[in-house]
């Protein structure tokens, strides 16, 4: 015994959702026919659109539907000089959120994982490469994830910064602000401990 | 700073979503347009066509794009005398995949409860009395949930029944097959101590 055949297909196209189960996309899928069909209407709507029409920005890899993202757009950074690489247009809007950074981005969509057939081709890394080589970037601030294949990834692009005589930076990786020493775990303590600043 | 305006847009209406909040809402966008652009696109169709067709049985009340749903349309119950009125569309299936029942359902969405303004013409009950009134059903099977409010419901509906001499029944309640007494509440095993059957 199924659902009737369109709320079955509604229930299995649900779970293209991360994290989605059968369980919850019934349960997604009752919701919206019971209480909000103008809100699954939308959403019928945004997902055609976005999907159509959202691309890569030429510049930053970044999400837009134009050709240049807001940020490679904006006049107060397009003579920026410092560039940071992420991994995944979430992480940009972190840095964003900080608030710290006023310079340019490149967004990686990933890590360097041959295993996964992932290589430096579908990190974007010529695009990267294109751009330093116009000689505007003088420094690459390396923001990928602290991971093992985060690091890996920002070395491989630190080298291509030394081909290019740019300068390349990571990220301060240590205790998190906040945090108590007592619960950080042993490498990002001794991380935190080799990358020590000088007070005095 | 926020993404592009169809990113926005895309994240915003994932929302509708039941338990879907802000993050949750970003990651399923970026996932979807990273590396399911057709799933994306299938459940835009999906959710579409399901929120123009899918209504409900003129019988029972359940989701169905046609007049009847199967079970009502069934050759094999369109006899049945036995008829279970359970809360939600998800509470039907689970009875279904019990494979005990072979009778009619009605369904509610939802139970009595007069402070959200849910009486009984939202539940349909006027619906439920005139399949009653036609004669041919000669027990309702109350398998609302056990919860107070499910408990009224249940109390309400055997009223009506009572006035259609016809006999409702309520499912038991008790331990779960495979559970252990020690981790049951007490609510629970009172109703399953009351509820006790002969074995000899």
């Amino acid at each position: 015994m199924e659902f009737s055949p369109l709320v079955e297909q509604l229930i299995e196209s649900l779970r293209c959702l991360p994290g989605v189960g059968r369980k919850s996309a019934q349960r997604a899928a009752f919701h919206l026919l019971e209480r909000d069909r103008d809100g699954a209407n939308e959403l019928a709507n945004a997902l055609q659109k976005a999907m159509a029409e959202v691309g890569h920005c030429q510049q930053c890899r970044n999400y837009t539907e134009q050709d240049l993202c807001a940020i490679c757009q904006s006049p107060k950074r397009s003579q920026a000089t410092v560039l940071a690489v992420v991994e995944s247009p979430a992480d940009l809007m972190a840095l964003e959120q900080s608030g710290q950074f006023n310079g340019l981005y490149f967004v990686l969509y990933g890590h360097l994982s041959p295993l996964d057939g992932i290589g430096p081709e579908q990190l974007g890394l010529s695009l990267l490469e294109q751009q330093l080589a116009k000689g505007q970037i003088e420094e690459v601030v390396l923001a990928t994830n602290p991971t093992v294949e985060g690091d890996a990834t920002a070395h491989y692009i630190a080298e291509i910064c030394s081909r290019h005589s740019v300068k390349a930076t990571r990220i301060a990786h240590g205790v998190p602000v906040g945090g108590e020493l007592e619960y950080v775990d042993g490498t990002t303590l001794a991380r935190s401990f080799a990358g020590r600043t000088s007070m005095s």
